[in-house]
């Protein structure tokens, strides 16, 4: 069972995950990197038609006929992470609660928590594909379309309060399998770092009266210099205080602070503006090498005035050094004017 | 000039430094990193002796000998980066303040600063080594003096608050330049996670009168599963939170809130010590690859009674992906208990 464990000098959290370390590829030890199953294709590709079996049984689909579960036929599919990092189960058989903190007290400085939740894999397509450019436009608003089932099925659960969908794409960014897909992380606590974005956009509103990303938008279109590129309802923008190079963020242009309430017609451009967007930062590296995150609300509203749903994209070209790892503070080499102007160029 | 930015939304500064992106090795550009030069050796190496003049001219050495500066028979010698995160130099000719800070006001939402400060290398030794291990005991302690007698000059400076001290092993680490070195890092401001650890360090202070370090070396030592080593001064631990698999700290065991403060008899012990904790987890990878941080008090106090200075050392086996860099919380495959216990067992 993985655990949360808390830092006992900064309110810093880490998933204790021993479970992951059979991962292939998951460890680099002694240059032994097990590359064979992350490139699998074809016949020894968990996640291609055909090998439905080789992955824990799925919880949604979208298909285009009416194929039985777990087998072929399905143009998105959405499976148990075979190594979570967030658990179902409980810590011990006569544990039947979802979250024993042991707090730190007098003598005990170390807290710890079962790190209770759900992990799941959203294949975005039946192609073994590996980068998101090589998607056609209707995949990936598939794709999306999955995602936004997902959120709303597990909004339901009473006991999860957030998810954080991402893709990891290329070695260099963490990808341990091949094959396209999403992974989504739900649980009963809000990510730091979304916790930290919902109480700075909170304060801004309250001084302010405005979201701070709308405003951000508003100022992004005034200056121009970081934008990348626009469709009707959504932005691609190179962020003011990028903290790797390229990185870009993509953010609706009318203010949503929840991704799974996007109406159906936005999904379609938001899936042609994003493939354009990302296709521009494939090639800074070969092959390619980035993460894709979403930041989105937390469950328990329907729709809140503040924050504003958004993804990020930080290209992998840098490594984060001792000075990263150490101060908490990124540097970029590439400033992002010079980056959406770079972007803003490149012809598909 | 490096320019430091605040996101709009968290209380998150980058250093935007395009003078960097310019090192060998910096950016993997579609696949043509550029190995050339941080691999040379012997007489392409600008850390070799007999090539002072490749580097910008020392501000530091311990010689043997009474050779002239920039010129061969130094043990440990410090320059300036050639290609700073921080720099002296003011924005702009006729700005001769150190911090010019654009803070965000009602119609603008962006705020930066320059990135004010100092940035060096120190070269640990003359020898074209490439990980802690390969140094000597006496030549671990040399390069441990050069940093203190970096620290306790640039302590004296009224507008430098505080240095971070980093090396970086190996290219997975991020190391550029191959030649073993630290980095020092020194600003008018106190790095993010180093003020993190400040404010919680300060607040168990207050709540339970002792440091928190030191009551965490306490109950390590009662515990002993996540002990690496120890010596008469120094101990070694896998930390409760560990972040990354095989996450290593050494602190001192007697309370001690500045590294430059450190007597000459425990130099030799950390050397010592810090030696043989750190050839435990350089055969983890092949080549190894780990950050080593320094963090110590900020210089406007002598001694302070919450903050314990340490070594924070993460060897980079797994790569920080889309949730751990989209969430701000890390997952760890590798329990320090079991990571503990593997580098125990590791005979040299």
């Amino acid at each position: 069972m993985p655990e949360l464990r808390r830092d006992p000098i900064v309110d810093r959290w880490v998933i204790i995950a021993e479970n992951r370390a059979n991962r292939p590829g998951a460890l680099v030890v002694a240059g032994h990197r097990d590359d064979s199953e992350t490139s699998a294709t074809g016949a020894a590709c968990p996640f291609c038609p055909g090998n439905e079996a080789e992955t824990p049984s799925e919880v949604f689909a979208l298909r285009s006929d009416s194929a039985e579960p777990n087998s072929p036929g399905w143009r998105v599919r959405v499976v148990p992470n075979k190594y979570p990092a967030l658990s179902r189960k409980p810590l011990a058989p006569n544990d039947q609660t979802t979250d024993v903190y042991r707090a730190p007290s007098e003598t005990q400085l170390f807290s710890s928590a079962p790190a209770v939740g759900i992990h799941e894999v959203i294949i975005d397509t039946p192609r073994h594909v590996t980068t998101v450019a090589q998607l056609t436009n209707e995949e990936l608003a598939d794709s999306l379309a999955a995602i936004c089932a997902r959120l709303i099925a597990l909004r339901r659960q009473p006991d999860l309060k957030h998810a954080l969908v991402f893709k990891n794409i290329g070695r260099a960014a963490g990808a341990t399998r091949e094959h396209l897909h999403s992974q989504l992380m739900a649980s009963h606590r809000v990510p730091p770092l979304v916790a930290e974005e919902l109480r700075g956009a909170a304060r801004f509103f309250e001084e302010q009266r405005q979201c701070v990303f709308c405003r951000m938008i508003d100022q992004e279109r005034d200056e121009g210099e970081r934008i990348v590129c626009e469709s009707a309802a959504f932005i691609a923008i190179c962020p003011y205080a990028s903290r790797f190079p390229y990185e870009m963020w993509i953010l609706p242009k009318q203010h949503a602070s929840h991704f799974e309430s996007i109406a159906a017609d936005d999904l379609a451009d938001l899936a042609t503006l994003a493939r354009s967007a990302i296709a521009r930062i494939e090639p800074l590296s070969q092959p390619p090498a980035y993460n894709l995150v979403f930041h989105t609300s937390p469950f328990d509203s329907i729709a809140i005035e503040h924050y504003h749903w958004h993804m990020e994209i930080f290209p992998r070209l840098t490594i984060a050094a001792g000075f990263e790892w150490g101060s908490g503070c990124n540097v970029n080499p590439v400033s992002p004017e010079a980056a959406a102007r770079a972007l803003r160029a490149f012809s598909k």
